[in-house]
């Protein structure tokens, strides 16, 4: 097991056991609860519920998929809490992936103006993308984790166990966020990610150890994301409005499948506004599409797509915000270009 | 007009004018956004309409009233925002009593996980009470302020030029905070409280100050509640309680009203658990029935008080957590008694 120090709590990555029942020996919280879905209730609550402290837990289970991360239920979860009697020390447990985690932890975070909360994500992309940075919340009306709040865990406990549960696919939307932090910032995890033959035999603590060290580094340098921590926005404005936008269409996209044809698309901006090397944007594209597939784009939707992207919560003065790439390994935040440029990258998407 | 420096931000009380136009003269916000309810958008808004930066403001209005500081009127507020494209560089503007400065902050601090809001608060409740401490919420499942958020504002204007406009019932009301504040820390408050004659001729701005700087100091130590704030809890324990109870009622009681009717019945608790001088404690009925009249209590009823009780946020390990007085001036936090007790301070109000 290896222990990233952040300013304020632990990541333990690997093999997460001892580390957790040691916090939960040094605890003294009046109560606990566990949010899980059907899905980690059934695969992996058996694997955590055998601590002692945990055995009267209160299990909270809400239904899995993006499209419960509402403000509906949080209103259960909150009604839950609250019919348990749970006091401020109470401690909540989320155990699952993104959705859990950044539902859970805003839920805790303003339950009675916050208790704590403690994250073990349960899928690739959770390890990755929510157990730094403390960004918690809902989608609300259509935008993505467009309420929520900044706030961080007492610890996060990482164990690649949970993976063997997950399918392909999830395995794959995880892989993005890793992808994402070679490109941004790591040419060395960039190589590395193009040698995987195989996903379901990949050695993930290697990978996600460098992964959240660069994701550490750049929080921790701006945790409310007023310049650098921007870079992590790679592939997020083209990608949060396609996963918006195929959230209410019969082929709904995993987050990290969004990011990937979002991260093409910005790559494509990147070679017209930063001058990336056409060829560095060639392989991006084709190792993406290697490993993805190609999601259907569609002409006749641009205008819906823009739309979202202006709604992104990243924009300022009305302007499209973009963290674009000048080399594989470095990232420049706050690029803006208009929508007809947009419009040639979702084409450029397309036509690949 | 006079400043109370906070360590992030300052509270101007008197004639605020000139401050406020000095503070929006230094904004670069994108965007302004004043909430208000009826009552202040008729009274209030067209005294800080006439700004140059804020002819163009959108205005947000909802309903008055504690029912509606709920979670559908939040949805209501983000939904204005995002149908403004408010980006995270807003700024919202809470002119209103603590309805709107409670859920106007924690709308802002969470919508995009957080833009910056000012108070202006236009109730002598929110004047001392939701000026200082960064407390902001709403009530959620018959719980008063059961979900929100600690964070602060950019600034906070006090004018008393917005009492003008108030029903003295109002006026009454926001008197039990500061009431509060000479019982638990200042005996030399307490006693200028008991020389009020005429609530509409009182000079506000001379209470008002003494009253925050005892909050501030307070609030300052122990920004999180976890001790020596908890004596801003007097009178709350059974005063929530009752004032939950009354929110379903025929008739309702505003928050001051019923902090007044809970001081009274913790006063007697003191006398019993910290041996208050009953002297003491008759002075404080006294004073404060003559202001306040009688709420009528009900026997029957005691029993949902005590299950309000029971769920308020201040409770530690299922255990009643109130505030009481050992002396006019100073407060012991951390004092708990059973039912039994808490039923017999009911009764010694109903028989006054």
């Amino acid at each position: 097991m290896q222990t990233i120090a952040l300013d304020d709590y632990n990541i333990y990555v690997g093999e997460i056991w001892e580390a957790l029942q040691a916090f939960l020996d040094d605890c003294t919280y009046s109560q606990y609860f566990i949010l899980v879905d059907e899905n980690t209730k059934a695969h992996c609550l058996p694997l955590i519920h055998k601590y002692s402290s945990l055995k009267e837990a209160t299990i909270i289970e809400i239904q899995s998929g993006e499209i419960h991360k509402n403000i509906h239920t949080c209103s259960f979860i909150w009604k839950a809490l609250m019919e348990a009697k749970a006091d401020r020390k109470a401690l909540v447990i989320n155990l699952g992936g993104g959705v859990i985690g950044d539902m859970g932890g805003f839920c805790a975070s303003t339950y009675k103006r916050g208790i704590d909360f403690i994250q073990i994500p349960t899928t690739l992309l959770s390890d990755v993308d929510s157990s730094i940075g403390g960004k918690l919340g809902i989608d609300f009306a259509e935008v993505k984790n467009s309420v929520g709040v900044f706030n961080n865990p007492q610890a996060v406990f990482i164990d690649p166990i949970f993976l063997k549960t997950l399918p392909v696919r999830e395995l794959r939307s995880g892989l993005a966020e890793i992808i994402k932090h070679g490109l941004i910032a790591d040419a060395t995890l960039w190589e590395k990610l193009k040698s995987i033959e195989n996903l379901e035999t990949v050695d993930w603590t290697s990978l996600l150890v460098p992964s959240l060290e660069i994701k550490k580094k750049v929080v921790e340098e701006d945790p409310f994301e007023y310049n650098i921590r921007k870079a992590l926005n790679f592939g997020h404005t083209v990608g949060h409005a396609i996963e918006s936008w195929a959230l209410n269409s019969p082929d709904p996209l995993l987050h990290g499948e969004a990011i990937a044809a979002g991260m093409i698309c910005e790559t494509y901006l990147s070679t017209k506004i930063l001058d990336l090397p056409n060829e560095s944007a060639e392989e991006v594209s084709a190792y993406i599409l290697k490993i993805y597939g190609k999601y259907l784009l569609q002409n006749e939707y641009f205008e819906d797509y823009l739309r979202l992207m202006k709604n992104d919560k990243k924009n300022e003065n009305g302007q499209l915000n973009f963290t674009m790439l000048s080399n594989i390994g470095e990232a420049v935040i706050n690029q803006s270009c208009e929508s007809p440029l947009v419009k040639e990258s979702l084409n450029y998407y397309i036509e690949l």
